[in-house]
């Protein structure tokens, strides 16, 4: 498999338009002042379904053949991607059908459903969700669509930063730093290609969480390194056992490092998010922003653009959140 | 007192340019779908201070004299007015008393304090907010900054329409109806004039809460009605006892009409918010919402724009929200 080149995600962006929600550039007085720092931020709470993963499914399925498209798309995912999938293909009159952990979010699982999409569920622990995709697509001859092993999944996710460097330049200003949260690295791999086209000075850094660090260790030992749990982080978006093959050789060539943040650091950035910014954010998608808060990288007197990556949470977690330390 | 002119409004955003922050013009297609029509989100809770109130405050302090500086403000407000003028000051370097209900909301009071503005608590039902204002500005000569009684003022939050009408445009629509929150007048009378000079089409209405309805009685009437309490709803930010007569007088002439919603149904559009638009807002600032997602004005197939006037809200509450019935 290639890696999108850069111009593949400028015409991604094309292929989007109109359809995905350009988010807003935000800047927030409270955040510059506690950090020292201009920061901006990319909410893709905002974008449709909640979160960023619309981008590259729609990328992707919008370039299916009409035969292809016929004979329906199949996705596994714990839920962001799942949305993403199942509202683009409701967008293009498509069959879906998602594979989701019997764990996942209700909401997410009540969201994929409310798109239109088929919703089978299974074990994390005891089945395999390739698997089952792989038989559902075998039936009917459905396309997969992969969450972020996909040079046209990566290709979409990567114009939200496409559109951070533009939304930036319009503020006159210049980045030092750019980070997102990283799972599979697919909105990772997008984003690196871009700043390194686009702002090769600025450093770009994907954020994990704690005991799922696996692009960290893979990028200290240069090899693709896997996590040994599957699950147990309040991050449900972010907890794929390793990136892939292609986002890998990409996070590779393109990343300046990779930071993780504990479970309740993570929710003390969703707090910060709801008391300050006034923004919902799911623990997973606050990630970048908790390697801020809680000083993971010094950013003292520089720009910084931080990607909120999504905000499809349950009650249960956000109340926990209200609860959390704040930094 | 004289009505602000259009004009004035235009000079009030050249004034606060640079300084408030211009918020994004939003649009949420789950929203769009559950209402059948076109609706643009005005998110002033991601302006700073968490509320429209800093246009206006900003505006006002601007304007004084040097000398008028070094004597300092004061100012009443339950909290959201006490917040943008504290910030105003502190921005201007100017000290700031504010005299807040010791019922005000924790984190008002709290980020009031935050701004640098010395806090002065009173009793709701026992003592008046406009002698103890008036003490302290004769001990120490401070202007005293109304919340909405002041052309200044009501300019100032005007700046929030002007943004609005530029930023339909340039998604090449136009307004049916605009709706925004009503406590005192001041956003709803400066929204008025902008929107009668612009887009003299556009019908103008105003959301107050149940049993706080005096806008709603008053144009009735045709004359200022008043309240007959000044607490019991949740929404805190819409309390005053009526409009003033310079905002009663302008509203009269601008606003097509008001609505007023139940705590129920404000809580639910917080909900609505939380889960569906994933942006955080305050009961009071969540009114506008309300009425739509309530069908207290029937807008299927039509255009319409509604200001999101706060988003500071105290853990309680949020969790109450939460737990409310959604539409």
């Amino acid at each position: 498999m290639k890696a999108p080149l850069f111009k593949d995600i400028v015409a991604a962006a094309d292929r989007i338009a109109g359809v995905a929600i350009e988010t807003p550039l935000l800047e927030n007085p409270l955040l510059n002042e506690d950090l020292g720092a201009r920061i901006f931020l990319k909410p893709e709470n905002l974008q449709r379904v909640g979160a960023f993963k619309f981008r590259g499914a729609y990328n992707r399925l919008v370039q299916l053949t009409p035969e292809e498209r016929t004979r329906g798309v199949v996705a596994f995912s714990s839920g962001n991607h799942a949305q993403g999938v199942a509202s683009a293909a409701k967008i293009l009159g498509i069959e879906a059908t998602i594979v989701m952990p019997s764990d996942a979010p209700e909401m997410k699982v009540e969201n994929t459903r409310g798109y239109g999409a088929r919703v089978v569920l299974y074990d994390r622990a005891t089945e395999s969700r390739e698997d089952i995709a792989a038989e559902i697509a075998r039936e009917k001859g459905s396309v997969v669509v992969p969450a972020f092993e996909d040079p046209h999944i990566i290709a979409g996710q990567g114009t939200a930063a496409l559109e951070v460097i533009r939304q930036v330049g319009e503020r006159g200003a210049k980045l030092d730093a750019f980070l997102c949260p990283v799972g599979g690295g697919g909105l990772a791999s997008g984003s690196g290609i871009v700043l390194n086209e686009l702002s090769p000075e600025t450093k770009v850094y994907g954020v994990e969480p704690q005991n799922f660090d696996d692009l960290g260790r893979s990028l200290k030992s240069g090899q693709r390194e896997t996590n040994e749990k599957f699950s147990g982080s309040v991050c449900d978006a972010l907890l794929s056992p390793s990136t892939g093959d292609l986002t890998f050789s990409i996070l590779q060539q393109r990343l300046d490092g990779a930071f993780s943040v504990s479970d309740d650091e993570a929710l003390g950035a969703v707090k910060y998010a709801w008391q300050k910014l006034k923004l919902v954010l799911e623990p997973g998608g606050a990630t970048g922003l908790a390697a801020l808060l809680y000083g993971k990288l010094g950013v003292r007197g520089m720009t910084v653009a931080v990607l909120l990556s999504g905000g499809n949470v349950d009650e249960e977690t956000f109340i926990r959140a209200l609860s959390a330390d704040m930094r």
